[in-house]
């Protein structure tokens, strides 16, 4: 972080919290971990099993459970909080808006705007950015530069997105979503029929849906449904790079890790996790709380809480034992010869 | 889908077709399979395996096979044709043009072209385009915006380039080319010679070449060549996010699912299949016809209409048999080390 | 290449080169291998391998090394070099400012920067790019169109940004770095932390630093740090679709192929190699010098100057024998069957 915070900035945010130790540096310049932070670093006990880097620890400011009894060495101040992760959460904040401030609302003097859009007053559209007819844009909703926001999209409010993002015509973004940069939503299926003359593009007439609270990654693409929609489920969180294809129906708090692909009408049920570079065929569906090993290829359907992993997938126990008996296939195969050659 | 279909545009569309049934609705709201179809959608039996579904179908118009003898069922309407499939194909295309309608044609005020390019006045450049040097740009091309049309670059008839797509210098791209949105064509190549101050870069001076009818999927990679050229031959379809490498030639009606990784200078024949996030190792050559199932990965040539699957690559079959003997792995050392204490 | 060379402009750059033969075209048109050149093509020989493919290469003008006595063909000129292999660079650069030559410095009269922005007189800024409050741009650098440098971004020396390339708020660009078009540098790290109600995110507020030198692929994404950096060493080359997570350290030297996946803060030490569509479980190390191969799942540390293969990840000879014996399972579980039968 280039950037220094005020002790004063922090106490104020905990206005009673009780503290101990006389250390009253004017500026905190970073943020580490009990073991690796150094004098002028702001540290926390957020989990009890790192409480034993605690007495060794440099930090010069740290904050503490309440109830937490060790006394801080010359040098410290400990904060004292109801929940250290959340108080972290709170200084992390006040450092995002320092560190990465919003622009001032409105539009930028080199943005373009279509007749009919409606772009609520609280909002920031940045530089180059493309505004289409119809499109809704509402409160609160920060518009990075080099956008393309398409005909008829409606995006919530307070969502953000970032430098670069496509959001292409009749799509619909909820509330407080973050899209970063890059990415494009609403490409065109892939879906052709063949014919004597090579292969016939099927039109894809339908759009993406994206629930509040959905995050995905830089350079992600979703393409929209051949008719209807393509959907991600409220509380989804979708890593770079990654494909989601035509149809596909995603749940609400899925964890997707980057450059999974999934192929086009595929469901995934709420609250599945999956690894990086999975990949799904087509048409299938994958039970709630599933979890998918990273790598995988499913060909099948999953159940819920299953939890698969190889191509072809297997219960990773399974698949972890059998890893296992590969590595010994150089030895049974010998051990057969030599049972054989004992014939 | 947001808009509503007057049925008078669809009988419009088939003027000699026969009908049964004294269903009149005014809008048609969606299209729909004959198993899922409401009252307001119109369905169609475009393949007899579907047959099976038509008497309990609630669409409320049915495209259907000339000859088919099953009587609409109150509040339904039967439109009888020579090919349902094409009919529907006919009603998709309308409908696009409703959804998502070409803009006006001309440069966009916001778009800039340099001295010396060339731009039919039938295309259409949208908002934040650079159209560079000696740049031509032929009849009813789309240019959606902030794309960047290099030097030299040659694009033709009717070609769609969706919103962000960047064609770098010398490239040549055919007519009908449909390119989705955040596409890189004629990036450089990843081409070093090590010497003793490290990796060296060996300078990309070639283009690539999109031949006619060839479609590009979202935020894909096409490196240009060393010398001369990457080729994508005509009427090849490539998905999302894949990754075309330098001196790469594809050949004609393949087609590529997302996120596969081409290696550079491997060539592809014509017709191959090429299944998604499947991998090639440089410098090898893929008969024609072959197909490759996702996620291998392909290190050797391929024989024209082989059918090949994993990593190694083995025949689809043998894959196939030897993943069913891994599952019994376990019990296979389980039952060897019996036999053995029996000696 | 679309481009002719004049004669005099190649021995204009070796002017104490000894040459053999009386050929003396206009112009070179192509740069071709001994074996594939045309008459009216430039080869060389700048690997002994290749020198049984002198005698009857049809090459007009062939770069040789000092010493070798073949004589040319009619038609033919013979250049004799210390390095034919460092002349042919020369020539390729020379080529390659013809063919992509650098745009004239300055702000493109599109473009925009915010107060305060640095931008060095000698660098090149293209149509649509912005340039945040505060960013500094250094001698020679190349941006091109629709590039975005955010707040606080430094750019060094020599620098070439591609089109559409975003490098957002507070990252840190060394000299003499290329990054191709699309590429996005500085999203937000993919890190959430779980409570009642979901997903809740945890903010990014570091930075990403890329050292002298490194060179970048088209479509990739590199996220920045949580609290400190994510790093990409001296000389590093990464290919095009590569994610690297949040706090990623990268040594010097190393090669990335397209479509690698390296999770959050995995490090990643000198000269590494890794080929393409490898992935990388979180928070390991990979020490100097090793191979992974295309496709390996890394998900635990790797010693330095390993060379691993496939998912779980096998040293490379183990990992060949293995694929060997996999094949040779159906005859295994045969003659067990066969064995047992006997009993």
């Amino acid at each position: 972080m280039s950037l220094k915070l005020k002790l004063k900035e922090i106490l104020d945010l905990f206005p009673e919290a009780q503290t101990s130790g006389d250390y009253q540096p004017e500026f905190i310049s970073g943020i580490s971990s009990l073991e690796q932070a150094e004098s002028h670093d702001l540290s926390f006990l957020g989990n009890p099993k790192y409480r034993k880097f605690l007495d060794d620890s440099n930090a010069g400011v740290i904050l503490l459970p309440e109830g937490e009894s060790t006394s801080p060495k010359d040098g410290q101040l400990f904060i004292f909080l109801d929940s250290p992760s959340t108080g972290l959460a709170s200084i992390c904040r006040l450092l995002e808006d320092k560190l990465f401030p919003a622009p001032k609302p409105g539009l930028h003097p080199t943005s373009f705007k279509e007749e009919g859009a409606q772009i609520d007053p609280s909002s920031v559209i940045g530089a180059f950015c493309y505004v289409g007819e119809n499109a809704i844009i509402g409160e609160n909703a920060i518009i990075g530069t080099h956008c393309h926001v398409g005909r008829n999209v409606i995006i919530g409010k307070g969502c953000r997105l970032h430098p670069g993002v496509k959001i292409l015509s009749n799509c619909i973004i909820g509330n407080d979503v973050v899209i970063n940069a890059g990415v494009i939503v609403g490409s065109e299926g892939y879906g052709f029929e063949q014919d004597n003359s090579g292969h016939q593009k099927i039109p894809h007439l339908g759009k993406v849906i994206i629930e509040d609270n959905v995050e995905i990654g830089a350079n992600t693409c979703i393409d929209r449904a051949r008719f209807d929609e393509t959907r991600i489920g409220k509380g989804t969180k979708i890593d770079n790079l990654v494909q989601v294809g035509h149809n596909v129906q995603i749940g609400k708090n899925c964890l997707i890790v980057a450059q999974v692909g999934i192929s086009g009408s595929v469901v995934i049920e709420d609250d599945v996790i999956v690894g990086g570079q999975a990949g799904f065929a087509g048409h299938l569906r994958v039970g709630k709380g599933a979890k998918i090993a990273g790598q995988s290829g499913i060909t099948k359907s999953v159940e819920p809480g299953a939890f698969l992993k190889g191509n072809p997938a297997l219960p990773f126990q399974l698949a972890q034992r059998i890893s296992v008996l590969q590595r010994k296939l150089p030895d049974l195969f010998n051990r057969f010869a030599q049972e054989n050659s004992k014939d």
